[in-house]
């Protein structure tokens, strides 16, 4: 039986986690691959620590380009993560005929035209589907499963620790920062939150999932991009009381002649499929015009799930060496030459429905003020909600306005906000209620 | 630019689509694959009627042998249905060389090693995305996707007829009989609803499934296959009192050594996704041993969606074509000689809860002989309902039971439908309720 010889760069959690797959699961590999998949060398700093899984003698190195000047490796499994040294290992594996798997979603949002540009020109694969939902195939649904589909929308929870924080707010109350340190307690959010929290990682997966959906090459500048850290628990409440859940979602819509791109706190009807993706799992809506309304959902990071998607990754390549080919998938998702910018649309154009909460003096007229500056930027008002009312004193007053132009409605808010009744800043969360789908 | 010309037998609904996908979609499908598609010939009994969709002149057969002997044609798309002519049609097709893509799972639930065989003997690809979940693309995540897992278990809502009629008698009320009615004068089930109604389609699909994930051949009838017919609105209201929905399952399981195989109405818990799953939609959810919990959903008929699952075939065989291969996947999902025969659990050994409804009258001690019978089966009860008391008269009693024996609580409910206070047969309704995830 033929063997296929791989080499992993980064044995952390995935790393252990592509190990453990590969040797749990050889036999069905196996039978499915029809060929022998063999670690001959994985390379990491550390070589001593036990990972709870065998590895064969002479296999460790803490010198990645062992494992990339191997001749006998034709796959190399990129796991180190981070935009610097993973470029130049990528590279150089590239440079050294060898297929590359990586679950680098940095990289790849920020120098994947490079490095797919490299793999184009020395005729090999880089397959990547870990990098975007974890185990979930949404890499290989938007390449191949859904292929014959132009591609109307993608809505996705793409970001866990988000997902999970914003859950936990919903279901059990509580502060954004007291949630987020809970959260960090149990190994849900990293150290340093921010890339998770701000809608950073979110974005980059966007960029991925975009650049697959409309075959082109998204700046990451021009994905708008707007964290969780400011929702409020006050906010999760009214959310609920419209009939919303608030989810970080990543959006990409194709819209007349440009696509909109941008991540942020979204409120989605609370009957919606994605309003019930709770915790750290991911789900991706994807609309195609043919295939219609689909989604997809799992576990969308930990050791196990990723590994699954990179292992998986690596009997796809294995398969195109089985048969002697490579290049079969483009890694842009169409042929290189198609390739071409689209336009992203201008957030300032979007028209969307606006969730707004005002903190205002409960005076007699200040909902008629309010509405009066709305009313004369053409944003329309669809229901309002003013609890607790302290005449003399401040209460939130909650407005969900038709579907409006976010121009216009930011140069509302600012004169609002200048208004004499108006105690803070206001805050504003864009509304997605018509997902396309009664799924 | 290359040009890979397809044949298609049958333009029904489907074929339709499929004419109407590839047109409508030309400019992307061409650009993602790097070739052009090109319907050289197409066949159908009727080639007069105006299917809203422009056909080259000369295209148009009523012959199908004469788009099978074509020798410009590379890939012919079977969508006549049903398993005698069909079947010819595509063996005749890989005898002329032709890569086969269909949409039949009636045929391939009952003759796929025969065509499979055939396909790997003449190094010809067989793709049959269609067959299962509508353009949901669960063969291609069972063969490619997830194809590092052992797979652990399969819930799927696959036959949108069935998902209909139970989700209107659970929303609105209604006999079976009268809610199949309204949904055949909507176009939702057919003139002969048995196929869906009776499990038959589900069943198929999960004979397909089961293939695919354990890489064997099952039988049909080894499938427990039992549908929706007596499903009554009194069972659906007590499903819901105990916090779940009735919804037909197509179930595999590996469990021990063995695979569990059926096809049954299910009480879901009623916050489980797949209890969500409402109307034609259709639901998979698939539990990996590395990925965990994955589910997807969609439409799962219809000829927009169907033709989205065929013309993704088309475009991935093409793929194979273009890089000059065949065979790249095994139609097996595994490597041909690594397909055996796997131990289907018998029904009888069955381990789940149970929900039992009983007509018994209403007499001080009815309660307790039922259970009596019960635990003389050891078979032990989570929860009772009795309601609407009528003293002498007849009444429903609701029991759901820990864990049982299937063999044992058929032996109980043969005692029990004996008792002097029992009315009419026993109702008895299998739960799934630890599908293993929360997601």
């Amino acid at each position: 039986m033929k063997r296929i010889n791989i080499g992993i760069i980064g044995l952390g959690t995935v790393g252990t986690g592509v190990l453990r797959v590969l040797k749990e699961n050889a036999v069905v590999i196996r039978e499915r691959l029809g060929a022998e998949l063999v670690v001959k060398r994985a390379a990491d700093r550390d070589i001593v620590r036990d990972r709870g899984v065998k590895i064969e003698p002479g296999v460790l190195t803490t010198d990645a380009l062992e494992v990339i000047n191997d001749t006998d490796i034709s796959i190399v499994i990129e796991l180190v993560g981070g935009t610097t040294v993973a470029k130049d290992f990528i590279l150089k594996a590239l440079e050294a005929g060898k297929h590359v798997v990586t679950a680098n979603k940095a990289l790849l949002s920020t120098h994947g035209p490079e490095i797919f540009k490299k793999a184009v020109d020395k005729g090999l694969d880089v397959y990547f589907e870990a990098s975007v939902g974890g185990g979930i195939p949404v890499i290989k649904t938007l390449r191949e499963g859904l292929s014959a589909n132009r591609i109307e929308a993608i809505y996705g929870i793409i970001n866990g620790t988000s997902n999970y924080i914003l859950s936990k707010m919903t279901h059990d109350g509580g502060k954004f920062e007291d949630v987020l340190r809970r959260a960090q307690e149990k190994g849900y959010a990293e150290a340093d939150p921010a890339y998770d929290v701000e809608g950073i990682d979110a974005a980059h997966k966007l960029a991925i999932l975009i650049n697959l959906a409309y075959g082109t090459n998204v700046a990451l500048a021009d994905i708008y991009t707007e964290g969780i850290t400011r929702i409020s628990p006050l906010d999760i409440k009214f959310a609920k009381e419209f009939g919303y859940r608030i989810k970080l979602l990543a959006i990409a819509k194709s819209v007349d002649n440009s696509v909109e791109a941008r991540v942020h706190p979204t409120m989605v009807p609370a009957t919606h499929p994605l309003a019930l993706v709770d915790g750290v799992y991911n789900a991706i809506h994807i609309r195609g015009n043919a295939v219609g309304p689909v989604m997809f959902s799992g576990l969308g990071a930990g050791m196990m799930p990723t590994a699954s998607a990179v292992v998986s990754d690596v009997v796809d390549i294995s398969r195109n060496i089985v048969k002697g080919i490579s290049g079969r998938l483009s890694p842009f998702a169409c042929a290189p030459d198609a390739v071409r910018p689209v336009k992203i649309k201008d957030m300032a154009l979007l028209e969307i429905p606006y969730y707004l909460r005002f903190l205002a003096l409960d005076k007699p007229g200040a909902l008629s003020k309010i509405s009066g500056v709305l009313g004369a930027h053409n944003i329309s008002i669809l229901s309002v909600i003013q609890k607790d009312r302290k005449i003399g004193g401040a209460v939130p007053l909650v407005i969900v306005t038709h579907h409006a132009v976010e121009a216009a409605l930011a140069c509302a808010i600012e004169e609002i906000e200048k208004l004499d009744i108006i105690l803070d800043k206001v805050v504003r969360i864009r509304i997605e209620d018509n997902l396309g789908t009664v799924l």
